[in-house]
């Protein structure tokens, strides 16, 4: 199963929904089943660098699965994971990186936010990731 | 003057209903006056490797404030800009790739379509730019 | 659907039998419906820098879903499509990338092989693609 | 002395049994003398993020003929190699790279896994290395 057009603009909305209800200006990007990017959409007024993060993101979310913020806290000084960011190309491994699954409980995509706090990134991305 | 995330959306959706007219499947971006990306889309079924096609036109739109095509007639063997695509990590120089201008004339961004010929890729990305 | 690595195998085992029958020595490439790689084999003596370009041909021909010849037909200077190798992180547009179906005609994956001519290389692509 | 096909097949063989003893699902790859890549597998389900993970993690294993988490290591805050990952277009120095020898003790390439816990990706990578 892979995620349509459809259900992606349909995430991006919801998580425009949720930026604007946390006062802030948020990129989100929304990725298949196979990492390849669906749709994107910039905030007025938005970060110009939070595009590439909010791909990185969602990317980083698909390539492992998980949501970011778990990524990032193994790949601290120290960690198990230390500077896996080195790879493909370059991950983000802070939170705002969110899978998304079908009701079948498959991940059929991913969604990343970059624009705020970590926190908002995050809350604006669960967001999004509901929307399906 | 800056394009807008509502003026790239309805860019989007006019560039979606001229792709269905023409029945092909498109990937669809939308560049700001600073030719970053503001919105994006891939149709169900669209190539993958058009998104990138579809990004690299338009900044190419942008980077250039011409047709995409233009350049492209200008880069061949023994013209005078051979081989430009090298620069600006990769341009496309094809038909596609659309400046967008607002009521006053001033480009504000541009649009870049990929999917099917570089016609289709020309008419759904003009009837993209239209939409502003 | 999404090619499975017993496929890729089965795949990869077929196309090394053509490679012999051929009395050359191959890179082959299979990678999914996403285009991420899914199996890679060099045969002993194969030119080194033939791996990446197995692995382009095989992306490029997911990438839009045909051969890759046929891109490289069309990228030729006074072509529709001249120079699109300069997208993707850079496509490879001879012979050589075969998309790979199922039984339903759905595309899951592809294969790209690099070593020899461009005859052969595109001769045990398409062995190893009726491999599945 | 390089590593063969055959080895690096026989490797990844023997670490995919390794990695389903363990109920893990891997990235493989495996690298030859020159730090070039054999032979790469990824196990159905496996992580897509893992295969650029498996690969850095051989060609770091060869680059400096030891296990890839001695140099992560090192390379802590504070270290004598702070930030080595930076070099080579990426390394990836946790562990799960492996030097492979030959009878005679020469290094004649190296394996590299990805997709689970840095114990678990080693043990597998050590269980293939032992195959040649």
């Amino acid at each position: 199963m892979n995620i349509t057009l459809d259900q992606a603009e349909k995430m991006i909305a919801a998580a425009k929904v949720k930026a604007v209800a946390l006062n802030t200006k948020m990129n989100i990007t929304v990725v298949d089943a196979g990492a390849n990017m669906v749709a994107f959409a910039r905030m007025d007024g938005a970060w110009l660098g939070s595009a590439d993060i909010s791909l990185k993101k969602a990317k980083t979310a698909r390539f492992f699965d998980m949501n970011t913020g778990i990524i990032g806290s193994l790949s601290q000084p120290g960690g198990a994971l230390f500077n896996i960011e080195h790879s493909n190309g370059g991950l983000i491994t802070f939170p705002g990186g969110v899978p998304v699954q079908n009701a079948a409980g498959e991940i059929i995509g991913a969604i990343g936010v970059s624009g705020s706090t970590v926190e908002n990134d995050h809350a604006v991305a669960a967001a999004g990731a509901l929307a399906v």
